[in-house]
């Protein structure tokens, strides 16, 4: 990259004989030495640096003062370079003198040179603007000390008018500028690239990432023309003239994902013609590198700034509940409304909000699941907007299930395992067992969340629940320690400690499900529990379920069993031998920052009290965290889901940059 | 992995609170202290090793004696292991001591472990031979320090009377061993796995590697069933007794490509029965990850071992002056005749020949091309059989094309570049030029050549050539001194460079093309090239072309201006403006060691001799080769090819094992 000598043998006629290598080592070889020739001597102008490279050896040798004469060997080559790009053709010169034994000059061949600048420019310093030929432009790394530009997806919509497309189809909208209706203003996604083309083409990678340049449009702000796409490989630009600079601006059309790798180059070439009817020959081609933006996930840790939530005909209560915690919490309720949910009430099972972000920019990004159950155009309809990506992935043969459900995928708070950090934490996909066929996400899902990168995912065994969602069993709160966090998770095994404890003290009679709107209607109390084998067996079950996660979670995650909290929690088995909450679940929780919405397990009440309750109390509330039980029987728990199910939080980006990270 | 200690709690009811961690850090959670304890102490049987591990504190203490005593804090973790498997149930005991205040014994708790040994063992060393329990089983790294085990793709065909088959297909043979009429011993490309498991059920990868348990088959000496595979995701083994040990083969059935890494885990698990109707649980996991063997190409400075040729109606004196050179050479000749080439004789474009190799077995594989021009039952009657693999790599919707001939892979001899060691070399694709939409090697082939990736491929511009393969511009010789091998390119500038020194030599009427029964009958001279000013603007253009790969070559093999040697060569470009050789293209050369079999270029005759043969000559046998100039105008040359096109060799595999290479 740089500044290209143009080499031009000065006597005779054109010989095509003369090779110029890259600008990086220039030079020129060939086998011009007159008869008679032992020794030569180089002159060169100001603009000109000389090497001199003998067979052999491996450092150079520059060419400094004119006295200087060399042994004229076979295999010496002359290599020059060129700083500057010139001021007018044919301003430099070498100058080679031969000379015989004894010293006597013979003759001497000579290059003008013309030095030609071109570059692609893009912001590989990743400091969100573009900086001039960066040397690291053309290969990409990750870091602190990485390089390489960034490439938002374009998956936001400008206009509010234009139907909605999903960002993975192509193309997203019409973007030939032909007057048309879809006038296009891709600001937003859009990466600044610069280009200082003479005679140029440009050559986008095979994935298609579309470049347009930029011309003033005084009618619809601006308007973009496509000059490269994935059916446009190839744009020819003519010869600007002076130091002209052109600006092109580049979108992302899809995220990472098993297919891409996310990375796209761009070339520029400079061409040469020779003469008519023979085609132009290449001189030079400059490359840069994007690295496409991914999609990045929010854990619990992270401040929540919308809440979103379904307005059903049975949970008035409930949502107006939410309302205050929403107001305790500091952050804004959204609720979707019938003819948008149509019916549907699992709100966290269809969409799951994250991010992307590039040093110029960063934009909320929903990611939409497979599943359909009525739900499916609230993300389209109510989210999609400018600034507010969508990305939506749909196996083509394969059928969605429970598993696909994004209540089955959480990230973790950022963690360090084993010296290794993950400043994003990490996603958990709930899946089966490892040793069996069982119920897993669907492939191109779990594909996409790899393909991100940041968040390196972790395979949790979820398929022995009946719904299958890691979120009924493992979540995570802040706290206000140094820990900054801690993992949640259901415990049969605390349940039953709590329940003997209980009956130790004389609580034996304490009865569940008081004032519960659920089929259980019988008088269930902590003495029937305790005498229940089958359910103790059941239970046995699922806490070894639970365990073989614990495991894991401990592991992948780097955690200690100080940094685990075990909330009482029981299940039974259905007739599948698949594990329902027995009461409901309270891992489930929404987190709203420092404010917990809990659904209100209807446990033994002692002394006035539900015991559950207050034994969740007294682990969470030394935390530094507020606990809100709510009831959601009737509106989710009777559905197998809870509170958490029925609701989905947009939250504040990290502050940590992804491409610091080194996967 | 190896022995897990089951625990059971000793005193009262069963309780589903004992969590068992992985063995890695077996260990017991929960609270079980007696009111009034405010310390403990530890006993433990030989076979049990007991830390203790304080909350907030990095390192573990371990028990030794009986004596010590601890104080009771909340977060304290009793962590258990054994090293080795138990000769009876229970027949190990952790025994918890608690004290009150004053160090009065209040009550004892403790625990019965079984340690059951289970383990998955392969050849993660790579040694040839199954190893117990390597600790580096579960992951795979490569380099002379890597571990992980290797699997070969079962490519090759054990019985000749069983129909040909593709590799990529699924099944390759019927392996149902339901005495049907295809028994199989798959021996060659399996590698071991042994297993020691209780009650296990294994999971290959998604991808589909079968496994085969191994049991004698009196009829057809050893036959192998199918337990895992494709569609076979589960297998479950009842509990063998003792410390029996099974043993297991598996075989890869594709090698890496674009959707696939080429690695492959299998799992064995324990699970335990808790009681009826409730699943079981699972207790253990054993991991081990296997490698597909990728396919190898095998540069020109590797020993020959056979050459392929068509017999066509027109070759016979070629294929007679082959044997010679063959002969000379050490290597076999393998003629394809009439009835398989079916009138194709581009034997170099339709195969290339390579191997595959793991520890304990390597074998030649043929990879075909998805060019179908006549000869494409070649390599499936007559490559394909017992210890000879097959791979077939065709794409489904594209059609192909000239730069899908073989003619344009090439891999250059073992390079080092910039610090960085190929030991296996480079593979060379012909391309378009970078800023072009021209004509590329179809995806599905590239892909494959990347997969591979202990050869990294270089991508080369050649299609500024008619056939545009880079076998028309680029090879590489053998040489006896320490570079060990020289680059060869065609070289317009060499060949004008030539005839200008013989013109001075006052040979400017030397006359080409003598005995040449090409198209081309006119009487051509040095004078007349000379004064072509069209054929020197042309080759103008070719030389900028080949320079252009010169400068990519020396970057991304690390060769200097003296390992390259410049053959004399002239082009023209045809209509379309694409470069045709001029006169036979020497550059397109067979390698049979030291011995090369060169196109005859019937160049300019002086003094009763060639001078472009004199001249190659003077640059290659100073190296320790041999030429042999082959006419090959009417067979090969006058159909845009030269002797190279017409034959395939078979070269003997590196020394070097390609796991030792770190990509």
């Amino acid at each position: 990259p740089g500044v290209i000598p143009v080499p031009r043998q000065e006597q005779g006629r054109k010989v095509p004989a003369v090779s110029v290598e890259t600008p990086a080592i220039p030079g020129v070889s060939g086998r011009a030495a007159p008869a008679g020739a032992v020794a030569f001597g180089v002159k060169h102008t100001e603009g000109v640096s000389v090497d001199v490279l003998f067979r052999g050896r491996a450092e150079p040798e520059p060419v400094s003062g004119a006295g200087a004469r060399w042994p004229l060997d076979e295999g010496t080559v002359l290599r020059f370079s060129m700083s500057r790009a010139s001021s007018e053709v044919n301003d430099n010169k070498v100058t080679v003198s031969f000379y015989a034994e004894g010293g006597k000059p013979i003759n001497q061949a000579g290059v003008f040179l013309t030095g030609v600048g071109i570059s692609l420019d893009v912001d590989a310093d990743r400091d969100g603007v573009v900086e001039k030929n960066s040397p690291n432009k053309a290969s990409w790394a990750w870091g602190p000390e990485g390089h390489g530009a960034i490439l938002l997806v374009s998956c936001d919509k400008e206009f509010p008018f234009i139907p909605p497309s999903d960002c993975d189809s192509e193309p997203v909208f019409s973007r030939e500028g032909n007057g048309s209706s879809n006038p296009l203003s891709p600001k937003s996604p859009l990466s600044p690239l610069c280009g200082n083309p003479e005679e140029t083409s440009g050559n986008p990678d095979k994935r298609g990432f579309p470049v347009f340049p930029f011309p003033a449009d005084p009618f619809f702000g601006q308007r973009y023309v496509q000059v490269l796409g994935r059916r446009k490989l190839f744009h020819a630009v003519p010869y600007p003239g002076g130091a002209a600079e052109l600006h092109f601006f580049v979108e992302g059309l899809r995220f990472p994902d098993e297919t891409f790798s996310g990375l796209v180059s761009i070339h520029v070439s400079l061409l040469e013609p020779l003469a008519e009817g023979i085609p132009h020959s290449p001189i030079f081609t400059d490359t840069v590198v994007f690295r496409v933006a991914p999609w990045i996930m929010t854990p619990n840790t992270l401040a929540p700034v919308n809440l979103l939530v379904c307005s059903m005909k049975d949970n008035y209560l409930f949502t107006k509940e939410i309302q205050s915690l929403v107001a305790k919490a500091g952050c804004k309720l959204k609720v979707c409304f019938g003819y948008i949910n149509r019916g549907d009430r699992w709100m966290q099972d269809e969409i799951e909000l994250g991010y992307t972000q590039a040093p110029h920019k960063s934009f909320p990004v929903v990611l939409d699941s497979p599943r359909e159950r009525g739900m499916e155009q609230l993300p389209v309809k109510e989210l999609l907007g400018p600034d507010f990506g969508y990305v939506h992935k749909e196996p083509l043969f394969e059928a969605t299930a429970s598993l696909d459900s994004f209540g089955n995928v959480e990230v973790s708070p950022p963690v360090s395992v084993a010296g290794k950090e993950y400043p994003l934490g990490r996603i958990l996909i709930g899946s089966s067992f490892p040793a069996s066929a069982g119920r897993r996400m669907t492939r191109l899902v779990r594909d996409f969340l790899y393909a991100q990168r940041v968040q390196a995912p972790v395979e949790l065994y979820s398929d022995w629940l009946a719904m299958g969602n890691v979120n009924e069993f493992v979540t995570f709160v802040p706290s206000s320690d140094k820990k900054r966090f801690r993992m949640l998770l259901a415990s049969p095994a605390a349940c039953y400690r709590l329940f003997r404890e209980k009956q130790k003290e004389g609580q034996g009679e304490a009865t569940m499900f008081k004032g519960y709107s659920g089929t259980d209607t019988k008088r269930v109390t902590i003495n029937k529990v305790l005498s229940n084998d089958v359910l103790a067996q059941q239970n046995q079950y699922v806490q070894r379920c639970i365990d073989w996660n614990r495991d894991i979670l401990k592991k992948e995650l780097g955690l200690l069993e100080e940094d685990i909290i075990d909330l009482p929690a029981l299940f039974k088995l259905d007739k599948q031998g698949k594990a329902v909450p027995y009461f409901p679940n309270t891992v489930t929780m929404m987190v709203l920052a420092k404010d917990l919405g809990i659904p209100k397990p209807f446990g033994p009440v002692a002394g006035g009290e539900c015991c559950l309750e207050r034994r969740i109390r007294a682990l969470l509330e030394p935390l530094g965290l507020r606990c809100l039980f709510l009831e959601d029987v009737a509106s989710y728990h009777g559905s197998l889901g809870e509170v958490r199910c029925g609701t989905c939080v947009q939250r504040r980006p990290f502050a940590f940059q992804w491409w610091h990270f080194a996967p």
